[in-house]
């Protein structure tokens, strides 16, 4: 869930090398060997974020123990373990690194291009299914076991869930039949590090008594401290002809005093290290604490500490000129203005409060603030409850969960024709630190085929004031607002018009003949870049159209901005399914225009890594876009 | 879920008309009156039922008490009351129509046009809420009751849900928030009569200890005999600070005594009144009992019981000329045989096995089957981790679910890069009866951008069969194949190719100039007796192409296509987004090819009604169809 950006921290890093891990793996005793190993999970973790630039601190930090006595002393070649949360992959790269598993060049690559996804993949070895805190993980497991089973075949999975990840629908969905076919094979653990994304589960939504409902769904329950590496040895070992459920009582941030979130002021609800990327003097204080205890834990074992590596980090410069516009702050801005003067809007969030922008609504207008938990599809339902008496919901989390998760409530909610506004973040290829999971690039084909639904992107500050204000001041149509969450750099400001359902705008002007059209700040910066650069090289600079509606075409409109142009190059920061360019492309057909069209769009599982590399991976960086310019001008 | 087909039932068929229920609603002792009036819905569903030729019956019986005790005592002008199963819509409306909110001239056209949707639908006056087993209603009434509060009001929301529907993840979802915030307005009512769709849900995903899951999750638990009013009335007295959920224990089929699911016979697993409509003696048989019971109440009560009137009924003769199809019985033989050739072969289902094909298949590989109940999250989950692991799952629903309830489980499936064949059924805007949640017209649409998913839809058995084979045969795509489940008629038999990815080919010769190109076997039925209509006319004829890859184009064979033909129809028996119209013209538009495409897709909130109503509708009969291709040749 929440993936919140952050800066590569600059300066000294330190690791501890594969082969210095193995000093110890070498240790005897178990229960120190799997405490140290879970420091080093921890320092290794710390490190890879502080280079990504982006991570789950809190989360690798929490479960650090689990990790370290499932694979040193739980797992072997027949069993299965995978984490659901997925969350703490930078724990499971340092595992798995450590234990020789993955070479140890990828702990320099977290979320790079070509190195480690921000979320597990199994195109790595040692992954075991794709997650990502999205609830899948008890159902994949039950798959896994059943296909053992048709093989005669008996193996043990083992499961980590998150408890945020507690609240969707399908966890419960998938423990009914684990415990009717007694599934004894699985075993849950659940971090129960009582912190999700935004702030505290309890605050979010409530587990209640979660030991009784696991038992209520004919689950062998054990509650234990998840950290404490001897009674997770006792858990384990217990035996049952039941699914079993180990509910981990842990600390999020565990291991570095100020990261724990039993550090968090009396008054203060937010936890500052659940995503993104500590600061320099934060992850200096941090890995000097992780590093002590673990020099001070072998010594006083009579054992020689291994020894630390280091790197020095120099992120590139974020320094540029230009013209920064970031949506997420804008749309606050409006969201808030818009509230105080409708009291029929009632926002509704599924535990991204930071990453979608609902803070200060929330704070100003609690009553009319529906936190959902991850629960989208609730979410969707409750808001379609809402409208139908009347009020006029703002529903909100990333695109890529708000567009397929409760993709059925959505059109049940248009079938009852009432208006209501969806608004997904975090839409389009970038950051592309977190990984396909997280990447919004099918929220349009997801989403297409809702009836009276009209999908606006803005590309500006501006324009996503505009987009808001816009959606609530038309009452025929419900209204999916796409959102990129990156903040964006333009050379130079795009013009803009006033929005027009169906129709665009020239962002740049140019030669007609050759006429880039794109939506969204990521793509429209870039088009406006290329256009820049050809002009600057002297070559005629092709026009570049902002299209904020993607699915609606004026027809009157395209016939206008097709006169003159020969090839119309669509730049779609998603799939071609369901992105703009075929529809431009379909509409241009059945008017009969001579314009020929050109798609660029993502064409396979979008790439993770930086916003630089995951543009260059699909053909979207400047250079790319000027020479497919070239081919037609 | 599950939508038998029937036939209308011919005859004399009886009710007790508006009018005359008014005799029952002025009988003074309040569970006397409730207990007739339940016997009126029954008398009443069950002739809207015969006559419309579908419906549910067995859910509708066992509701019927809990719907005369709530709507004669309990629900006022400042009530909600909606049940999210739907599928007793029939007893709603019947108690609606002697209520006199609903006119009593849509008794007689339940599932027509113009009438009575097979599910509940908002556009009804005392309808509040599109629902139909969905498991959407307890968040929906939540958002309600959130709304009220907002305006300082306070209002009771009764809710009724299914037992099956209690599989679906969203109600544990949405049970949580519920306790959290004391929703105390809140009412759940499950109307557990034990059996779901295919048979009884204890076969299908045992429920386990409901009142202890309920109560685990924080609510006021109640359990009763849902047939006595008595029962029905203290439990509802009953007052409590938490959202409270009265379970009823019913009788699917109550009030029948060859309906009962209780008279199923032992050894026998099959109920055969969830769907579809009763034969002729069944509903004499089922009438006369209702109506004896009636009788005999009131006259032992002294009172004279109302007059019945009656309805002969004709239905429209359903022989003719021509070659019928069933898809799902051809898919059903070649997956049997399949499976007995191919070991890895593993068939998931949610309950819908009847509607579905699979019987045959899990009866003879019973380890190799796996039944997930109304759980289909779970189900594509599950299937990732059988694919994982080196099986070949092959995952049935009908096409409204499947495509969109585990739409975020199937990208996410679609990443980790394993073969999984998705099977749809009742694809399509017919059968009309069932109505818009259940008309597979989006499917498309939601699954579109699914990297590497191949989407086929044959138009005859034979092409079903080659479908599978086809499917199974490449080892580089996954499937998605879209079944239309009502049998069909052609004229001639189409000519048929083998399948080739991207191709399509000519199903009907005729004049190249204006080709109609259409998959499935609903359209290509219509626009080859269109080109037949046109030829007997003396008109030219048009080509008809079968096209069955919807969502892959080979650009040589469109080029072919295209050569020659000034006119291209697309008939799309979808909504025009994600459709195979708008691929064809986004391609003539890239390729520069000098064909003008137009596309006849759904536009509007599908309608409900018969097969040729539902046709004419959309302008798919063969007189719009005949009509659209004059204007081109």
């Amino acid at each position: 869930m929440g993936d919140q950006l952050g800066d590569i921290v600059e300066g000294e890093l330190v690791y501890i090398n594969a082969q210095n891990a193995h000093e110890v793996l070498t240790i005897h005793e178990v229960h120190l060997r799997a405490r140290l190993f879970a420091d080093l999970i921890r320092l290794n973790a710390l490190y890879m974020i502080a280079r990504a630039g982006s991570g789950h601190i809190g989360s690798s930090f929490s479960s650090a123990e689990i990790f370290a006595w499932l694979y040193l002393n739980e797992i072997d070649g027949n069993s299965t373990f995978f984490s659901s949360k997925g969350h703490d992959a930078p724990s499971l790269y340092a595992t798995l690194i450590a234990l020789g598993r993955i070479d140890e060049e990828f702990l320099h690559k977290l979320r790079r291009i070509g190195g480690l996804p921000g979320h597990p993949d199994v195109t790595f070895s040692g992954v075991s299914a794709n997650t990502g805190s999205l609830g899948m993980g008890i159902s994949k497991a039950k798959g896994m076991i059943r296909a053992h089973r048709i093989r005669g075949e008996e193996h043990r999975v083992f499961v980590l869930t998150g408890d945020g990840e507690l609240q969707e629908g399908q966890i419960w969905e998938s423990l009914v039949s684990a415990a009717n076919e007694k599934l004894h094979e699985l075993t849950v653990l659940v971090d129960h590090n009582k912190l999700q994304s935004d702030t505290f589960v309890s605050q979010v939504s409530a587990l209640g008594d979660l030991d009784g409902k696991f038992q209520s769904f004919g689950w062998d329950v054990q509650r234990i401290d998840g950290h404490d590496t001897d009674q997770l040895a006792h858990a384990l070992a217990r035996r049952s002809n039941l699914p079993r459920v180990i509910i981990c009582d842990t600390v999020k941030g565990r291991g570095v005093s100020f990261m724990e979130h039993t550090a968090i002021a009396e008054g203060d609800c937010w936890y500052r290290f659940h995503s993104g990327a500590p600061t320099r003097s934060d992850y200096q204080r941090a890995s000097h604490e992780i590093w002590t205890r673990i020099q001070r834990a072998m010594r006083n074992s009579g054992l020689v500490p291994p020894e630390l590596s280091r790197f020095v980090s120099s992120p590139p410069s974020s320094a540029g000129s230009g013209y920064v516009h970031r949506l997420i702050d804008a749309y606050s801005e409006q969201l808030l203005e818009i509230g105080t003067s409708s009291d029929r809007l009632v926002v509704l969030d599924a535990d991204l409060v930071k990453d979608t922008g609902v803070v200060a609504f929330a704070e100003k207008f609690p009553s009319r603030f529906i936190e959902c938990g991850i629960a989208e599809q609730d979410m969707v339902s409750q808001a379609s409850g809402l409208a139908l008496q009347g009020m006029l919901p703002v529903v909100h989390s990333f695109a890529c969960f708000l567009s397929a998760r409760p993709n059925e409530q959505i059109y049940n909610a248009a079938t009852e024709r009432k208006k209501i506004i969806y608004v997904g973040s975090l839409a389009g290829v970038v950051p592309g630190g977190p990984g396909h999971s997280h990447q919004g690039v099918r929220d349009l084909a997801a989403l297409s085929g809702i009836p009276n639904l009209v999908v606006l992107q803005p590309a500006t500050e501006g324009e996503t004031r505009n987009a808001l204000k816009f959606a609530i001041k038309d009452l025929e149509h419900s209204y999916y607002i796409r959102l990129v969450s990156v903040p964006t750099r333009y050379e130079v400001e795009p013009s803009t018009e006033a929005l027009q359902i169906g129709c665009g705008y020239t962002a740049l002007g140019g030669d007609t003949r050759v006429t880039i059209v794109t939506a969204g700040p990521t793509l429209l910066s870039q088009a406006m870049s290329s256009s820049l650069q050809l002009k600057s090289q002297r070559s005629p600079q092709p026009r570049v159209v902002n299209m904020p509606f993607l699915n609606r075409v004026d027809r009157e409109w395209l016939s206008q901005l097709c006169d003159g142009c020969e090839t119309m190059i669509v730049l779609d920061d998603h799939y071609e399914d369901g992105g703009l360019g075929r529809r431009l492309c379909a509409e241009i057909a059945i008017m009969g225009l001579k314009t020929v069209p050109v798609v660029r769009a993502i064409e396979t599982i979008p790439a993770f890594g930086s916003t630089d590399e995951v543009l260059r991976q699909h053909g979207f960086d400047v250079d790319a876009v000027s020479q497919l310019v070239r081919r037609y001008l």
